[in-house]
């Protein structure tokens, strides 16, 4: 069997207001969740600060290192909205006002006191960029190349995905399947070690908890191949049960 | 005046988990928040999956690039708790059971069983690293020169921070303050930007918000100086004021 071809995605969050802890991210489990859907590993997040040369460092690190870079914040109409300006920067493009998404501005202000020039700001766009059709509120995301800028607004950030789906590139989704049991995990350590090395394609990770006075953990096989998973999930559930610990499909 | 120190901090999330979107992060808030009352600036989040040699680029790059780095996740007696050994390889050292760490497992697992190769796993450090005092549970932490790598479990890691408090070296904490308005951003853009450039030595973020079916913004006003802070508080209430709008002390 030829070598599959694992789809790749890095996240950049930018925002100071997640760096200081005043707002708690929630587009990175949203965007993970959405990529394996569409093929496509989250393989690294970095959060920065709304600060024009480190955005410009990380844009260019990252979409060289993965197939996909996705940037959430910063593409609103006020002063400490510069994503825009570090992705061209980035790109070594100039920015331009893109006649499409001004086009839309000037609709959505119509009634709205007019396209005043802090609110032109949100049709700016990297050269040679294209919009991400919003099926839902109708402002859009941009694209660029393998670059993908969305909004910091979770809901927002979720349309603009929306309009993604099924749009880009990927392959097998990652599928997982947990087992859980009412174990401290370093009991079960080298079982759960040397299930994995039984099954070469497979990764198994464990996640103690502790709840209601009880240790416990939950363990979660990933494969992209379905038939491996079955075969390492019966395995593990197996092995456990071997070892007297009672196992609950689907997780605790 | 001379120029004042700004200490600064990475922090590198390592798990699976959080990439497949499996877990929903909650230490990056919890530890900006903390960070900050020390005086330290948390100033770049990665996250990276339990992969050797991601850990060891990224250890080795935020190391380097910050005052001080933290980590969380991988420090449990399982196969995929690789933190310690990434982190030595990164900082060229051998791993060896820190005999401190074994003598409170031992404690710990007198009477649940003893001490087996999985649980000694835990007292693994990178040579020549300290633990971190847990005042709370008692599992302690671990620092390595300017390293500390704590659990990723949240509440572990909170008590592993509880340990450090007061105890690694910072500057002032970042000030805020917060001003509500209902009004769309883009109608005051202007006036938040010539607020911020008035004020030297002063940040002022825009967050906005929908609720209720209206749309309004939150601005966060930031320095690490009490009397500038005060000052750009006063002048950007005074000109929301002057240009009609109904502020909110504290947000909205």
């Amino acid at each position: 069997m030829a070598e599959e071809k694992i789809w790749t995605a890095a996240l950049l969050v930018i925002g100071d207001e997640i760096l200081s802890g005043r707002t708690q991210d929630r587009n990175v489990a949203a965007i993970a969740t959405w990529l394996n859907l569409q093929g496509i590993r989250l393989s690294e997040v970095r959060v920065v600060p709304d600060v024009m040369e480190r955005i410009v460092a990380a844009v260019n690190a990252l979409r060289a290192d993965y197939d996909y870079l996705f940037t959430t914040g910063g593409i609103g109409p006020t002063h400490d909205d510069i994503t825009v300006d570090a992705v061209a920067a980035a790109l070594g493009v100039a920015v331009t006002v893109h006649p499409g998404a001004r086009a839309m501005l000037e609709r959505h202000y119509e009634t709205r006191g007019g396209l005043t020039d802090a609110r032109l700001r949100m049709a700016r766009v990297p050269e040679g960029a294209d919009l991400i059709d919003n099926p839902i509120s109708g402002a859009p995301g941009i694209r660029f190349g393998n670059i993908f800028i969305l909004a910091g607004v979770p809901h927002i950030a979720a349309q603009m995905l929306e309009g993604l789906s099924g749009r880009i590139e990927g392959g097998r989704p990652l599928l997982s399947e947990t087992l859980g049991c009412w174990v401290p995990e370093s009991e079960v350590a080298e079982l759960l070690e040397a299930a994995e090395k039984a099954h070469p394609g497979t990764q198994i990770g464990s996640y103690p908890f502790f709840r209601d006075g009880r240790v416990g953990a939950n363990f979660v096989i990933r494969s992209p191949d379905p038939a491996r998973l079955a075969a390492c999930l019966a395995d593990l559930a197996a092995r456990l049960e071997a070892a007297g610990r009672e196992v609950r499909h689907g997780g605790i």
